[in-house]
C-alpha cells in the first residue's frame, strides 16, 4: 500500500470540484431567509473529506463518464451526508460540539436552525437531481437515482442506521449486529455514491455493475471499522472531533468488540476484497483503488 | 356558506383513503429498526385533518383524474406535512407536547427518535413518488412533481417558513412580512397539493392550471389566517394543541397585527377570491369549494 500524501493531493481536485458545484446549488447567504441559508452553507462548505463525491467521480473515471455529468449527484450525495452530520451532532443525538474542526452547526447558530438547515439540505439534494441539466441520462434513470438515494438515506438506510446506533448505546451487540448498524448508517450512502455514478454510464453490463456494487459494500464497511479504530487511537486535533467519543458514550465499536488487532485485520480483508472486485477495470480504476487504500490507512 | 358537518362527512372518505395508502407505504412496526418505524407510524397515522391529501383528491375530481392515480402523491404530501409537525414540535423549535390530541412524537418516544423519524419521513415521501406504480404519468412529469415538492418543502418553502417564524418571535412584523412567512410555511405545501394533482391530468390548459394555482394560493393563506384566529379564540380540546400558544410565545399573528375583525375579513376575502377562480370548473369542483368553506369556518 502506498503513502497517503500523493493520494490526498489527487483528492484535492475532486474536493474543489464538488465544492464549487455545491456552492452554486445552495442559495447565497443574502437569499431570504438569510440565517437558514447561512447555516446551510456553514454546514456544507469549506471542509470535510468529500469521500462520497470523490467515490462518485472515481466511479465516473472507471467508466469513462465526463465529470461534469456527475457534479449534480456528487453534490446531492454530499448534501445528504452533511445534513446527517448536522442532525447527528445535536444534543439529543450524539451531542458533538465540534465538527470538521469547527463548532457544530447548532453551536455556531442554534438548535432550531440546525434542525431546519438539515431538513432543507435533504430537500435540496433531491431538487438537484431533478433539476440538474448536465446529467446526460433519461428521466427514467433520474427517477431510479432518486429512488435509490431516498432508500439509502431513509429508515432502511442512513436514518435507520443512526436509530440503531442510538438504541445500541450501552448494549452488547454481536458482530453481526454491529455490522448491520454500520451497513445502514454509513454503508448505504457510500454504496449509493458508486451506484448512482454507475447509473450515469451509457453502457454498463450486469457483471460490472455487480463488481462496483461489491466494491462499494466492502469499502463502506471498511470505512466504518477504520472510524472505530480512529475513535480508539486517533488524535482529536487530526480527527476534527473528540477522540474516544464513542467509547466514552458507551457505544459499541469494532475494537471494543473484537480488539484492535482483529479490527485491523477485518479492515484489511475488506480492502483486499474490494481491490479484487476491480480486477477487470484496469488502469481506469486507479482512483477507486487509491480511495480504498486511503480508507483503511487514513488518520482522520 | 354551508354548515360544516356534511362537508366533514365527505372528507372522511378521502381521509380513510389516504390513511390506507400511507399505512401501506410506511414500513410495519416489526420492520427493523422497529422503534424508528413505530415512531414514523405514530407521527403519521391515526389522526390529522389530511387537508393536503383531500386537496389533492379534490383537484383530481375537478379534473376527472381517477383517485388511485393520486394515492401516491397524496401520501407523499401528508408525509412531508407530518414530518414538519414532528420537527416543529421539538423543544428547540415550538416545544409543543400535544399534537393531534396525543403526546407529540418526541414526548411519546424521545427527541432523537423524533428527529430521525422526521428525516426518514421526508426521504420516504420522495421515494413514494419515484416508486408508485399507480400514477399514470411520464417519467418527465414525475421528475417535475419531485422538483416542485422539493422546492415547496425546502429552504425557500416550508422549512424556510419555519425559519422565518422562529426569527420573528418577539419581532413586530409588517402585514407583508407576516404573509410572506405564512406563504412559505404553510402556503407552499398547500399549493403543491393542488399543483401536483393537476400535473397528473392527461390534458390541462394553461388557464386551468393558473386558476387552480391561484385557488391554492388563496386558500393556503386563508388557512393560516384561520389558524391564527383559532389560536386566539379556539378551545384547546378541539384544537388538539395548546390554545393561545402562539400569542403566549410572543409570535406575530394576524389578529395581533390587524385585530380579529380585520383578520376575519381578510380570510373571507381570500375565500371569495378562491371561489371566483373556480368559476369555469362547474360541479366537478364542488369538493374544492367545500374545502375552501371549511378552511375559513373550521374550529380546529
Amino acid at each position: 500500500m502506498s503513502d497517503l500524501e500523493p493520494i490526498k493531493e489527487r483528492f484535492k481536485f475532486y474536493q474543489n470540484r464538488v465544492e464549487q458545484a455545491m456552492d452554486s446549488w445552495i442559495p447565497k447567504i443574502k437569499t431570504h431567509p438569510t440565517k437558514l441559508h447561512e447555516a446551510m452553507r456553514y454546514a456544507v462548505l469549506g471542509g470535510g473529506k468529500r469521500l462520497r463525491p470523490i467515490l462518485c467521480y472515481a466511479t465516473g473515471e472507471a467508466l469513462n463518464i465526463p465529470l461534469k455529468q456527475l457534479d449534480g449527484i456528487a453534490s446531492a450525495l454530499e448534501l445528504i451526508h452533511s445534513y446527517s452530520l448536522v442532525h447527528d451532532d445535536l444534543p439529543a443525538m450524539d451531542d458533538d460540539d465540534l465538527r470538521r474542526g469547527k463548532p457544530s452547526c447548532h453551536i455556531e447558530f442554534d438548535e432550531a436552525t440546525a434542525i431546519l438547515a438539515g431538513d432543507a439540505l435533504q430537500a435540496l439534494a433531491f431538487y438537484i437531481v431533478t433539476h440538474d441539466k448536465q446529467m446526460q441520462v433519461t428521466a427514467e434513470t433520474k427517477l431510479k437515482m432518486i429512488e435509490f438515494l431516498a432508500n439509502a438515506c431513509g429508515s432502511r438506510g442512513m436514518a435507520g442506521g443512526q436509530a440503531i446506533d442510538l438504541e445500541s448505546v450501552g448494549q452488547t451487540l454481536s458482530l453481526m449486529q454491529l455490522e448491520d448498524m454500520h451497513i445502514h448508517k454509513t454503508g448505504a450512502l457510500i454504496r449509493a455514491s458508486i451506484v448512482l455514478a454507475a447509473m450515469s454510464a451509457k453502457k454498463l453490463n450486469e457483471q460490472q455493475a455487480n463488481q462496483l456494487d461489491h466494491f462499494g459494500k466492502c469499502i463502506g464497511l471498511a470505512f466504518q471499522i477504520r472510524d472505530d479504530i480512529l475513535d480508539e487511537e486517533g488524535e482529536t486535533e487530526k480527527l476534527g472531533k473528540i477522540q474516544g467519543g464513542d467509547r466514552a458514550r458507551n457505544k459499541p465499536t469494532y475494537p471494543a468488540l473484537v480488539g484492535l488487532v482483529t479490527a485491523k485485520q477485518r479492515a484489511n480483508g475488506l480492502y483486499e476484497d474490494a481491490i479484487q472486485s476491480l480486477q477487470n477495470f484496469g488502469d481506469k480504476a486507479t482512483l477507486l483503488r487509491d480511495i480504498a487504500a486511503y480508507i483503511i490507512q487514513r488518520d482522520q
